[in-house]
């Protein structure tokens, strides 16, 4: 039975850090809010939500329905379908430290989110432009550098290799890693021109998974969306400062 | 052999949580930063971290060490402890639920850190004051009810009754949850009080878990911190708006 992926529509958002690891294995899916017809749609991901039936409601998208389980939260659902599409490592032990990495991954996505919303989601981003230059020039300068610094040190200090982030093949981290470094340089383009090559294993990372035919083949796709201002990586160029 | 539980010394902040956990099953272990000796205190915890040794260093606190193994994450962490430690759902699928559900928790406490912290970490609370006082409001207004009401929707409609946030007997998210409502009830007492009324699942659970044996004896040892401003949870007077 295909999964069932349930994120907004017309955006790649966090969703898409589970599309790349459901398109690098080929899995079956489907992309409920894109789709149309019966159950499907944007309306019946909100009505699941709202359900007064399901055993276990999520918070908030996305989230993957497989069968009558509801996975939400992305490094979740990642660790539940990693073993399950030969994306997470065969040793149990290292499953955990791949969970460790994807969560540091969050609370990056959370912090690039908050650069354009520092006050409140529910406020346009017009009204809180001032506190969004604060909050981007204090990411810029200090995070960006703190956590790409880190991805590094922990590419060049693995075991099994630094053309992995962890174990000595593929995981869903060396994907989300591809993600973040793309949605970094769709939105602050100045300063992921200076930082880049201070990361050379990160850098080859992202060239090495962006030619996976798989992943090639996705990205080419209209199932992969744009970069665009509604997502979470927005380029605005009042808040793309240089370092 | 006792774990190695890695925090900062002198506040609760994300490392209760996993304090709560070990404190609850009765489990041995050691809060590194708080010893003092050889290998102990904040210098060996900001070691490790820095290690160009350790095959898989952690990005921040809290991280457990369970032999050589390094755990990093609050949400990962209990995963990993919750079935050792006899508190996660004995279904494995339910497990998953749960992370979801604690991966919820965490969010929301991304959130209530960012209401004195809303433009940079590295500034004081003093230099973002402004900011503080506006992204507050709308977490109070807006946030507060939207993940309690959450979770009391979930309590209400869990199959295995209302007595306990997933399955039908305690886990590490009752656990997290009884943390968050006391760390909200410190924080915003005005608005808690307003709003605790509205969730009489949350207060029973919050109650039952206040009560349970080794959680009331932790809570009077002086083990447990108070709550103070240097944590996650902070009292300031000019936040606690009325909702």
């Amino acid at each position: 039975m295909a999964y069932e992926l349930y994120y907004w529509d017309g955006i790649q958002g966090r969703g898409e850090f589970v599309r790349l690891a459901l398109e690098e294995a080929g899995a079956e899916y489907i992309d409920v809010a894109r789709q149309s017809g019966h159950a499907m749609g944007t309306g019946a991901m909100l009505e699941l939500m709202k359900s007064k039936h399901e055993p276990h409601i999520p918070f908030a998208p996305p989230f993957l329905k497989d069968g009558d389980l509801i996975v939400s939260h992305v490094a979740n659902i990642l660790f539940y379908l990693g073993p399950k599409l030969g994306l997470a490592p065969p040793d149990e032990k290292l499953r955990y430290v791949a969970n460790g990495l994807q969560l540091t991954i969050t609370d990056l996505v959370a912090e690039v989110h908050d650069t354009h919303h520092p006050i409140a989601t529910s406020l346009y981003y017009a009204d809180q432009k001032d506190e969004a230059k604060a909050r981007s020039a204090a990411f810029i300068k200090e995070r960006i550098p703190k956590f790409l610094g880190y991805f590094e040190q922990v590419l060049q200090q693995n075991p099994g290799g630094p053309t992995h982030i962890v174990g000595d093949k593929l995981s869903h981290v060396d994907l989300s890693l591809f993600q973040v470094i793309e949605g970094l340089r769709y939105a602050f383009p100045k300063a992921m021109k200076t930082y880049m090559s201070n990361y050379p294993g990160l850098t080859a990372l992202r060239d090495t998974v962006g030619k996976r035919p798989n992943i090639a083949a996705y990205l080419r796709s209209d199932r992969r969306l744009a970069f665009n201002e509604d997502g979470i990586f927005r380029h605005y160029p009042e808040l793309d400062l240089a370092p």
